[in-house]
């Protein structure tokens, strides 16, 4: 946005109509200079950054505003992952063409979810492609020096614990792709919605951010699967950790596909798109992380144990056998 | 990067293999965390972001070191102009297929330009597409409180200055593309390479970020074209400008192809991809920074003068006559 504002060209217009309205933080110099300036007031600033491509990271068919609050949304959860609280973010937008429905749509989702979340466009960059729509974003949070949490730092005997609910998301893309859930849920449109929903319009947990950042050993936002994610959180850290499976927190919809046995615990935790924050915290900061979290509307449950033994992560199911997991997360390559 | 570790999958190995190495900042935490932290040190973080797309800035069959030196070297430009000094960058690679002849080009290319120019990877993202190969690069530098380089600030009677030669890259990619210029130089390999090496690696004129912060006036850096860059520039600071178009510096090969009226001043101040730094400086700032340019190796010509008078600046030719420009700059849309 910032480096192709054009004088005369659809790009500029593009820029001008659609995004600049977002351009709320007096750095984004209202998105007619070649960059932005961020003020760090002092803290350091944390920085992440993840795109999403159609047909891969969202359908073709999701509403615009839902792709671009999915874009912001996948960033600002690693962002409240590691305790830091949104300062801004630029967009790099690669786009097939430039269709009014479209833009209106997605600045419009854009839009709320910035102003929503406190975290404001700050430029960007918009390109052709022939290829997929791709939306890359780059997200900017502020910590005290020295606070961000880290995905390292997680001791034995620490709770493991998740916010919200696991598996929900990779269910709404089962049903958008119309598999076998979907079938089952056909007299249900309220559960259809919400794990279509859910998938479609991450939740992130921006309310725990602060709360983490005192209490939390370790942090981490689950992406790509809770089992395969949870290896690598215990990776960081040379531990494992023992999850008791009935605990993992499920929706009452994903809860009804596994009584009817048109999902597994196991397939729950490999699927994508939770983010969700998998957690760590010492036995002394267990009540009040947990107080934290009920004071800001977040659900976190305790789902286990780490443990020094290494391996992989082993889940436990009621009668005390490991589940097993025949595959622990979702991988592009 | 920071954000897809993996434990287990070939994402995981990727990273390690081919970015850990390039992620030499203690912020970087190695790739192994979700976020990076950039420390301003009391200073003003810059920011800025480019994408390049395969088969839009650059070439199915153009090396892919090259594709990740100006991948990260447009976005240096960036800060060049505006003053700022390199403090890191955070990637997103959406790749067809992770194969180890492109990835190990690739990140050779990334690496000793970001040596080069002392900014390091910090973190970022792999995704998978089933389109072009796309780069998007955030890069961040800093300056001293307030002290950015703005694109407005230009004021009639400053002069306007050009870094290095335009239009080079145009010519370059028309050579690849097999265009007229190819044949004018059938013999001629060196200028062929030269120009072709122009559209494939930009130069960022980061040598002269100090200087600029010093004693320019306004400064933008030049991307597509700068008959169209200058227009936007002026726009910014509500004035226009005068160019004596035979003083746009040339390069030996461009000025050859001139002479054989295979090109004309016209293309070659529309074409894009120079990544030249355009500024204005006041009078009285002019042999400062020209002596400054000059320590610092850096080729930098007083093109024309700003003036007061509203509308698109024009290019006088050696006769007084003013230059058609059919087009001013390249668009996307």
């Amino acid at each position: 946005m910032t480096k192709r504002i054009e004088t005369s060209s659809g790009e500029d217009a593009l820029i001008a109509r659609y995004f600049k309205p977002l351009a709320t933080d007096p750095g984004a110099f209202g998105l007619v200079d070649d960059a932005a300036i961020l003020r760090a007031n002092g803290e350091d600033i944390v920085v992440t950054t993840d795109a999403v491509v159609e047909g891969v990271h969202f359908l073709a068919r999701d509403p615009p505003d839902a792709v671009a609050r999915k874009a912001l949304r996948v960033n600002l959860s690693d962002l409240a992952a590691k305790g830091a609280t949104p300062a801004g973010f630029v967009l790099t937008l690669a786009l097939h063409r430039a269709e009014d429905a479209f833009l209106t749509a997605f600045a419009r989702g854009l839009g709320e979810d910035a102003r929503l979340f406190g975290c404001p466009l700050l430029g960007g960059d918009t390109v052709a492609t022939p290829g997929p729509l791709t939306v890359s974003i780059t997200a900017f949070g502020r910590v005290p020096e020295g606070r961000m949490v880290h995905r390292s730092g997680a001791k034995p005997g620490d709770r493991v614990m998740v916010t919200g609910t696991i598996g929900d998301a990779t269910l709404g893309l089962d049903i958008l792709k119309g598999g076998a859930v979907a079938a089952v849920l056909a007299n249900d449109s309220a559960s259809r919605d919400y794990l279509i929903e859910r998938y479609r319009v991450p939740r992130p947990r921006s309310a725990l951010a602060l709360a983490l950042r005192d209490h939390a050993s370790a942090a981490m936002d689950v992406s790509d699967g809770l089992a395969g994610d949870l290896a690598k959180f215990c990776a960081a850290s040379g531990v494992s950790a023992v999850i008791d499976a009935p605990r993992v927190p499920t929706s009452d919809a994903a809860a009804r596909l596994l009584a009817h046995g048109a999902t597994s615990i196991a397939d729950l935790v490999a699927g994508g798109d939770d983010y969700e924050i998998l957690c760590t915290v010492t036995e002394a900061h267990c009540e009040r992380l947990t107080d934290l979290a009920r004071s800001a509307g977040v659900a976190l449950t305790s789902i286990g144990k780490i443990v020094a033994e290494p391996g992989v992560p082993r889940f436990i199911d009621a009668q005390g056998r490991e589940v097993a997991l025949p595959r622990l997360s979702y991988s592009h390559f």
